[in-house]
């Protein structure tokens, strides 16, 4: 292996395109949420809580766009073996709530998205809007 | 939706007031207790630690109260199926243990109230003091 | 004093209008910015890391905000008397460096707003743009 | 030296009675303030933020009471040549902003109160008339 290789990141725009749209999706289903998305090294590059939202899901949301982040699968599919073990191992980054998805552009895993404040499936359905926006599978 | 909205905020009246009913249930009771109030967005009000409490109570009745003032409903009644993981990805700051309850005025929560060092039905009764003495719905 | 008040909130509508009229004045400049939006209570409400900004400004745009929207006048006006005082008293939490200025909306402190990556005069910049979006006084 | 000795400690009714008086100066001068009172082992009793006051001085009034609890002075007091590094090598627990006086009861050390929002007179004018509601030394 080389010293380096060229890889793919995510950009604030597109990170606004899908905060944008997370937003719209949320606002449509009548729950506010807490929106959260990293970058593939875990690094925050745009978060917002929407007016209404349980302040207390900024720190889930954020746990879910990291264990997206980092496993690379959405977090609700983390194995059932490890579940209470890696979330205490790690702080409770890792965490098998849903509403987690990794952002994987051209097959390249880019970073993640938290959604918290909803039920796991409105989490999930505005998460999924927001991968949608940028063209990545859901 | 406007850059701004009206809303309802707790003073340091209100917290004063609940604080001294809630110690007042705590000396009748025999139990002293830790008392956390806090805003509806977390940030607190007010706080006492009563001669004898435990000290790591603190801990577990500012949980508590910043549970109930994020969700919006007693901490004991976070739904079943999240219980765990929520603690763990909120780095316990969400907890299901009783004692935390929401302080809701004029229809609007303003913030939550958490009491810990007794048993769940001692804490429960001191915050209910607590909520009584603002006419709060208990 | 009554146990409540009424008092004027930020919503993630304004808070998004901020953002977006922030990184159009950052893009314009051509100096990636990480910018911060918290409510008057100090938690955040909206941030984002621009592509190319350092990631530990980051930590001092929240600082920055944290203090506008703490003291109600801009970050780089905190009396010299207790500037290396305070800054160490409160973790860091109180800075005196430019780019944090306060949201006052009708005469009402409804949060602040921190950036941080650029020269003092730029990060100035990018937030009187975000405080012009919603018509808050420079 | 045995192995224990008696001791005299703080109770939460003196620190109420702390607290209260110190509001009511507060209220008494129009600036709202943070108030913090500890034990001598520096463990919180009570605290309580006024409404308006600025959210950052709940650290800087902690940092006050702990730093008058620790040294037994007031917190403007310490010596000038260790300032910025006792402030750094306690992670800002020490400080020298003034509005922080020991309190001593009897003779002995039993706490520390801490004010801040205000100017260092209020603070101090505010420590004292808590101080003097328990007919501690000024």
């Amino acid at each position: 292996m080389d010293a380096t290789i060229q890889t793919t990141a995510l950009t604030h725009h597109g990170a606004k395109r899908m905060l944008q749209a997370a937003v719209e999706a949320a606002e449509k289903s009548g729950q506010p949420q807490c929106i959260v998305i990293v970058e593939a090294s875990g690094q925050l590059i745009a978060e917002i809580r929407m007016t209404g939202a349980k302040f207390l899901s900024r720190k889930s949301a954020k746990s879910k766009a990291l264990t997206a982040a980092s496993l690379g699968v959405p977090s609700a599919d983390a194995p059932d073996a490890v579940r209470p073990a890696i979330g205490a191992a790690t702080g409770g980054a890792v965490t098998v709530l849903p509403g987690g998805l990794p952002i994987i552009v051209d097959g390249v895993l880019v970073g993640g998205i938290g959604v918290g404040s909803g039920t796991g499936a409105q989490d999930i359905d505005v998460a999924q809007a927001a991968l949608a926006a940028i063209g990545a599978p859901l």
